[in-house]
């Protein structure tokens, strides 16, 4: 329906693009390698085109799929080539060993993303709570998020519901840390708990 | 089966005793008001019993169920009374708009209950995921458990199971941060995603 540009050509960009296609948006992929880029659009089939890195990319919805290392200079280098855009930022802060974030208390990975974009452009945390390796299986899903802007918001709830999977809204963007929390959480109940990588959190409540 | 001592006459309290009641286990109820434990106790019915506040717990398992800002105070006055046992610290952590932890970055609620309790006390964070209210209902529940001694958590574990909940071992003490990061992320969903504080966290892996 929509044009959804996704900047990382990684397992998670692959995964959000192909349930993309499925969901009818036409995908434009973004990375340093453009013959990378091209192997995934030609994988991916129709509806699904190569952009320039660093330029103005297609989608109004910017998918940052880039590891949190590489999110918050990605973002600087474009600086205002994202202006207006929603950028929904996937990535998981936590450490080597997973059991912390890298990103100091009282912020989180969205939160610095969102300081090293644009003023008008809209932060949106979400899909950091799903795995990869999980979204492309047959499954029901819960995709939480949060953010500040409302519209922003609301067409990333919408973009989620297209992908066959629900959107739980958090809050305001300032929940990215407990999401970002729960990247840990997960790891460690994939060693512990579950003893697969397999896992993936829902959420139960009388409709 | 076993003997299990509440320390605190709460929601929580109430919810966990009521689901060990049915589970067959010995009840010892503490707090600072004797008549308020004496009527619980009476509410609960068999094998609910009444103990004294600040003395050696009749049970290898307490659960400490004070809110987090009386729960080190708490710990502290019992000292060696505690010396031995399994302590669960079911406390969340969040501040009043529920939105950032009062423990800072790098420890937990738990971790600093542990520095508080003698050193052969073992600390399990558990239960602080699910809402009382949730666990009084008739709900499949899973709840969320860490620890650093493997034995004191095949005891909880087994508590756990023993009241009709999955329990779900998410590693080491130090994780408890991330459990405790869950709170806020609950309350969130609940007044935004969810629109009800009948929410509850499961997790879904192939079994």
């Amino acid at each position: 329906m929509s044009s959804i540009s996704f900047i990382g050509l990684g397992g998670m960009a692959h995964a959000i693009a192909a349930r993309a296609v499925t969901g009818g948006h036409s995908i434009e992929l973004i990375g340093r390698d453009p013959a990378k880029a091209k192997g995934l659009a030609a994988e991916l089939g129709v509806g699904a085109t190569v952009g320039t890195f660093g330029t103005v990319p297609a989608g109004d919805i910017v998918v940052l799929a880039v590891p949190y290392a590489s999110a918050v200079p990605v973002v600087t280098q474009y600086g205002d080539a994202l202006a207006g855009k929603v950028i929904i930022d996937i990535s998981n802060t936590f450490n080597a060993d997973a059991t912390a974030l890298v990103v100091p208390d009282g912020t989180s990975g969205a939160q610095e993303i969102a300081k090293a974009a644009p003023a008008s452009a809209h932060v949106v945390k979400a899909f950091n709570t799903v795995f990869g390796h999980v979204l492309v299986q047959d499954r029901p899903l819960d995709v939480f998020f949060a953010g500040d802007d409302p519209q922003a918001k609301a067409s990333v709830s919408a973009f989620i519901e297209s992908l066959g999977l629900r959107p739980l809204d958090v809050g305001d963007l300032e929940m990215a840390r407990w999401l970002e929390g729960v990247g840990p959480l997960l790891m460690g109940l994939a060693r512990n708990g579950a003893g697969t990588f397999d896992v993936a959190l829902s959420v139960d409540f009388p409709g």
